[in-house]
């Protein structure tokens, strides 16, 4: 394809895009294809001409569009908002268009340069401290999995320069909350720690925030037994119910026994851009890395996962490569964040940062941020106020964890209930909620936040959820 | 920003993008700014009002573009091919309008089963059999570090479920080369491995591809000292000097110890488009994972590295996670790739395939690869039959690895000499090549393959190093 057929196909799937952005509100939320029906409309073998865009982007709408659930979608409140700012895709497509190659700072330095900035402009957002540096990661559980990598190297002094976590003879521990996200567990195991060395520390059981005391005793223990506690994620807004880790006091017991502390913001670091928000992650200054992802509440495309460090060369020391092929006459002045994470090669991510921030603004943001928190404490307030129905965890974000409860109802029968109100509605395509356990038992997670959502699509659901359950 | 601010905006962006790619000839190739140049650019502080769209345009022509080394450019001829076909960057550009969600089938059903579909036709067109299974990963280290962990998972019968790796009282042991990519040591060492147990068997010396011979030995003298052979990565086309490692002796060894075998084909992979290529990864059925980049040579837009297994259930053994919030009612008829890799989240990858192999077709992307084979050659012909010039290693793909060596030049005196010529071409902005170094002495790699590169274009590179030799 030469530019002037891409000028020609990439106007029309502009218009495609807009059109389709416009219709989002008139299409099912949830996918309503069966398993294997998008596959089926596809040819098993390969095309071997070449096809019309025109039949191309027919089949993009008759076949995959079908197959999409609708996350932009103003009725969407399932696992969490994925909001793709159509800024935000301006820049991912620049991105695309530009074609560049992020090996090293010579294969592109305005792909570092840019992701340098961008990432102190989100730092400064945040009201974090010049001691911070960022990149930007695919996912948190990237993020994450880096994290333990590099606690685990720092804790057993460069294992991997010599006989690797198997030389180890006192077993390296992380510590975490059975709340913490599932991504936590599966970089412990990754990272090679073992599901033995893997704490779920006790929690409040109230908030579902890990218990200090609980922490601090079970480090103890383990020093005690002959092992040596490596890492300690923290969650600032679990998955689950938005739980909040006290950062503060994890903090200090993290750095009484020298202990890597990561925070894992993934979702709540959205919130962070409020001032008034920060008193969530009180004590973050004193942990040594720090992961959340612009590519969920606030809206810039996935993939963005924002992993901060305060001392990068510790990254450096346990990621490095350093091939000759990729060295230039500028090394030692340049960043490389090819050493800042798993992958050698990187697309240029910081320019759907770069485009959200400048187009839609910072204000503006946090406008719909804030909106978005009153529409929560609304939305739980309706839902606290009418019988049989509870709030089951606190609401610290966005995200209302909802029970209808009759009096005649318990244990299966009550699951059987839940699942069954929030599943017909999931499966009508008016609306979908997310349904997790908490001890136990099916509740109703309400996440609050696609960009396009308004306190009157909130009434709508609170309608919609009411009706339902009233048959 | 609302769909019609979008359709203004995107409509420039297209135009802007179109003429930049008619344009790119005229650029120097390697980028001309300093470190630190673009940076000082941008503003220190993040933007807090929206700009417009003119401002933030003008800024990514006269801030970025001088930043960017232009691999797409036809005298680029440094590290690999790593092409963005127009074609491939409609699919990212319809991927990232889309604003799909990939953490689960339920949450996009056409995300999951297009990426399905054009694996499979990925199989097909490089002669793979059924019994391949494949998806999409960031990169081919990721690619690999998943084939790393898996492999360590199944020699230690998946001691994450235990102690992890440090309660193994037999060390785990990988093999490769010295001239395998720089990810293999680094997915080794991330993996937990230990230096201590990476081995990099002996090389055949004129094509530095694996002994089979010396392979045997060392892992019979590990078994002997009560080790346990876990991993062989295998590399078929290495990225240094295209080295082939005999995939059917290797596979053969692998098979007698039960050792598992990744072939890390991330370069070579696209010529195995080429039926007349197959034979460099004769023996390839018997491997256990494959690893290829359709975002270098093919020229699929990067991110897109293909990982293949035979038996997925041994990915999802060592990757799965199966949280509350992430269950529904259809997951035992479903594919989950979240459990075939490491990030939870993925961005809808497929189309980018899907795009490019429809509106190129696969005839018109195995004729431009033949052209650069043959590009390769006839390259190789001209500097073989020029005095005092030398092609350093053998030709198997698009690569050729050269040397000037003048009769009085030796040792540190010819790498000067060959890093003089190289980055003074490269400084020019004229063409741009890497050095490397092969035996502890510089050469210099010219990998013909961009999408542009014609054969007037490889006659003006070898005009261009000649007459700069010459001063």
């Amino acid at each position: 394809m030469n530019p002037e057929q891409f000028r020609d196909a990439g106007h029309q799937l502009i218009d495609w895009i807009a059109d389709y952005r416009k219709q989002i509100e008139s299409m099912p939320v949830r996918a309503q294809v069966k398993p294997g029906e998008v596959r089926r409309q596809l040819p098993v073998e390969p095309p071997q001409q070449s096809h019309d865009f025109d039949q191309l982007l027919a089949d993009l709408q008759s076949i995959v569009v079908p197959g999409v659930t609708q996350v932009q979608h103003p009725m969407h409140y399932g696992w969490f908002p994925s909001n793709a700012s159509l800024a935000s895709v301006l820049g991912d497509v620049a991105s695309t268009g530009l074609g560049t190659l992020g090996i090293s700072w010579e294969s592109c330095p305005a792909l570092t340069e840019v992701e340098s900035v961008v990432c102190d402009w989100m730092r400064q957002l945040t009201g974090l401290s010049e001691q911070w540096q960022g990149t930007i990661h695919d996912t948190a559980s990237t993020a994450c999995l880096t994290a333990l990598l590099v606690a685990r190297e720092n804790a057993s002094r460069y294992s991997q320069n010599r006989g690797g976590l198997q030389a180890e003879a006192m077993p390296l521990v992380v510590y975490s909350t059975a709340e913490a996200h599932s991504s936590i567990t599966k970089s412990a195991l990754l990272a090679g720690f073992g599901a033995d060395n893997l704490r779920f520390i006790d929690m409040a059981p109230e908030t579902r925030s890990m218990s200090p005391v609980a922490l601090r005793n079970t480090i103890a223990a383990d020093i005690e037994n002959g092992k040596r506690p490596a890492a300690i994620v923290a969650s600032v807004g679990s998955t689950g119910v938005t739980a909040i880790d006290p950062v503060a006091e994890i903090v200090e017991i993290a750095n009484e026994f020298g202990v890597w502390l990561h925070i894992d913001a993934a979702m709540a670091g959205s919130a962070m851009l409020l001032p008034e928000c920060r008193h969530l992650w009180e004590g973050v200054e004193d942990a040594d890395s720090i992961c959340w992802n612009p590519h969920k509440w606030m809206g810039t495309i996935l993939d963005c996962s924002l992993f901060y460090v305060k001392d990068p060369e510790l990254l450096i020391r346990a990621m490095s490569t350093n091939p000759s092929y990729l060295q230039s006459t500028v090394d030692d002045e340049v960043v490389q964040y090819r050493d800042w994470g798993i992958p050698l090669g990187r697309r240029f991510r910081a320019l759907k940062l770069w485009f959200h921030l400048r187009l839609d603004g910072v204000e503006e943001i946090q406008q719909r941020l804030r909106r978005d928190l009153d529409n929560a404490q609304w939305f739980a307030e309706q839902v606290r106020n009418t019988e049989y129905w509870q709030v089951v965890a606190p609401v610290n974000l966005q995200t209302v964890c909802i029970r209808h409860q009759p009096p005649d109802l318990e244990g299966e029968a009550l699951d059987q209930h839940t699942l069954q109100w929030v599943n017909s509605i999931n499966q009508s395509g008016k609306a979908f909620m997310s349904a997790s356990q908490l001890d136990g038992r099916w509740m109703v997670r309400v996440s609050i936040g696609v960009e396009s959502t308004t306190r009157g699509h909130v009434e709508a659901l609170w309608h919609l959820i009411k009706k339902t359950v009233a048959g």
